[in-house]
């Protein structure tokens, strides 16, 4: 058999992440590449405690449910929405199979090939490979630590057109960055100007540290909304409960949702209707703030262990930032180092992360690196530490 | 905000089934429509014990897992389906959302726009919704009740070219029928010379009827298989024990499964988790074949009811045949008679089936109807057909 598979093959080049992912399992490597929450605070009596709910709803729980998402899921959801200055209803929400599947989902119902989407100058390399994979052409905007470049991202606009504008504004993936207000406003309007739809992935904008009060509008929450938006915005559990679950959300005008849902169709049918009910039971039943205030502690703590240890061991020329929340640091190296090749030195001494190339839709600098604090534990993140700066005096020589 | 929806927007028209399923849901409404197993035949205490297993494994069980699957569940399905004939690795495994994803999925890595892709008259409507939305042009094979018709198959492989050829094989959604192993060759024949590749759709070949010693082979296990084999099959958890948590697999060549896999990556990463360590649980702890043969006679009782039921009302015209497995009835009437509109006046009287038209790539007949015999119990049943003679002798005045 001579298989011929189609031309968009070349775009679902594997990603570096899930590769070293793969590689590092079950093995005596120190992972700081995946952006894994920590396994020890999952709230698993809190999570079999819901599931023992769903069970006692009868059989009926574990049957084929609606595309959009079991309803209940989406009322409690609505309310803790509208918390955060996102007032919505059921129809203006989509369940999906992680935030991921939102990038995906949008992608298939807004993009034809050849369509230009702007991205942060780094963004997420997996909505890289999304889009490349629905033909579209994803280009770089510039930004600094206040967020996006509002001068750059009106010259992009002007010359490419571009149908849609991805971004991270809260502790962004890889950077750590936080948007200002300010450039969240200067780029909604500068959308809203151009009729570029902007999809705002927001899956760490729970996990902030310092001072909790301290609030971090949405995009979605600073423009006209829900119906009529130029954002549509997504979250997951994935953080703030367990990644297991699988289950995230879309917010966006209804005409918008109805679309991904047809797509969602024929894409799966539909996400679990076991994650999505136990999610409910957890949300009506357990104090998830009060879990989020935890763990948001433990993940700072862990973020203050690393940035010590960064100091500590003072690589010569390393550029980095205290991240406000999420759990990635950037760190940029002297631009004679290929973080792609310290890598390997990185893991043959044991030790992994992601190299900043993976992370740009265009002329990729080679000398950051990814380091994630969450995952592994104090020990751990002394040992893994001490072998990365193993590796790169290696290389430093 | 004004939306730029993609062009492929107008392949996701939301399926004629779901919507109805939307429309029924918790209403006065008898269901002949939705494919719904019987809810009350679910395992749940060993679904809920599997669980309680799951969560002795410890918090790791709901962290973020391989795109592929989770290894012990491939692994104890590789077990199961080798007693099946098919003998996999786990490499020729990836698990998915429902079998509907490895439609997606396939589809995504092998089909460029304009390509043609076989099906049979009928077939499934959300295959073809998803071969559209890629811009697939599916093309119909006839067939009849011992399957596809290898003469037509032969022609349309000779003038189309086709890469693909979607088949349900075995208990067909929508008609029912069952192909004897003698077509099963053939096709194999055809396709092997031709490098047409078989996508085989099996989500009802658990639900045979009769001599439960009788096997219906698969396709892919009359193939050279795993490696080389012109064969991707599909099967779910779905109708053996439960569609709420949404997991299926497809069986391949491994670099076939390879590239399905890192498609699902930019996908949704992977699949619950939670739902695929239950499973697995399951498998290992649970009589699954002892509970398949539980459901099995169920369903031949109730489709038996069902074909007592359409004798005793005996439909003027109505050509059917009692299906040898499965979970369908494909009832066609005179060819006055436009199922579309039927279901209108039956809607009215309170029941539900899916007209046939929505399942033809081409050419669509309109006087058939798919009539579901295994979700409603034995009086529903006795009440949505006498509903359903009501609105037939109302369009048959």
């Amino acid at each position: 058999m001579n298989y011929r598979f189609s031309a968009r093959l070349g775009s679902f080049s594997s990603s570096a992440v899930r590769e070293i992912l793969k590689l590092t399992q079950g093995d005596s490597i120190i992972s700081f590449a995946g952006g894994l929450p920590a396994e020890e605070h999952f709230p698993v009596a809190a999570i079999s405690e819901a599931f023992g709910r769903v069970m006692q709803l009868g059989n009926k729980a574990l049957q084929y449910g609606l595309t959009e998402g079991y309803l209940p899921l989406r009322e409690s959801l609505c309310k803790r929405m509208a918390g955060k200055g996102m007032n919505v209803t059921p129809d203006n929400m989509l369940i999906t199979t992680g935030s991921q599947q939102v990038i995906d989902l949008l992608t298939r119902v807004y993009i034809d090939p050849g369509d230009v989407i702007l991205v942060e100058r780094p963004t997420y390399l997996s909505a890289l490979q999304v889009f490349r994979s629905y033909g579209a052409v994803p280009v770089s905007v510039n930004g600094d630590s206040d967020g996006i470049d509002l001068d750059d991202l009106k010259a992009k606009i002007a010359k490419h057109k571009p149908k849609m504008l991805y971004v991270i504004p809260t502790f962004s993936n890889p950077t750590g960055r936080v948007w200002s207000e300010e450039r969240r406003r200067g780029a909604l309007e500068l959308c809203h100007a151009s009729d570029t739809l902007i999809l705002e992935d927001d899956p760490y904008g729970e996990l902030k540290f310092g001072d909790s009060s301290r609030k971090y509008p949405s995009i979605f929450a600073l423009d006209q909304h829900p119906e009529g938006s130029c954002v549509v915005y997504t979250s997951t559990f994935s953080k703030t409960v367990a990644p297991g679950l699988r289950t995230g959300w879309a917010l966006g005008d209804a005409e918008v949702i109805r679309q991904m849902a047809r797509a969602k169709q024929a894409a799966d049918l539909q996400s679990s209707s076991l994650d999505q009910q136990t999610l409910h039971q957890l949300l009506e039943h357990f104090d998830l703030d009060g879990h989020i205030e935890f763990v948001r502690k433990e993940y700072e703590a862990r973020m203050r262990q690393m940035a010590d240890l960064i100091r500590q061991h003072d690589w010569p020329g390393a550029v980095w930032e205290e991240p406000k929340g999420g759990m990635f640091f950037w760190v940029e190296l002297p631009e004679t180092i290929d973080t792609a090749e310290l890598l390997k030195s990185a893991v043959e001494q044991g030790v992994a992360f992601v190299p900043g190339i993976t992370f740009y839709a265009d002329n990729p600098q080679t000398n950051a690196m990814r380091l994630n604090f969450t995952h592994n534990d104090a020990a751990g993140t002394v040992a893994g530490m001490e072998r990365l700066s193993k590796a790169l005096a290696a290389v430093l020589v």
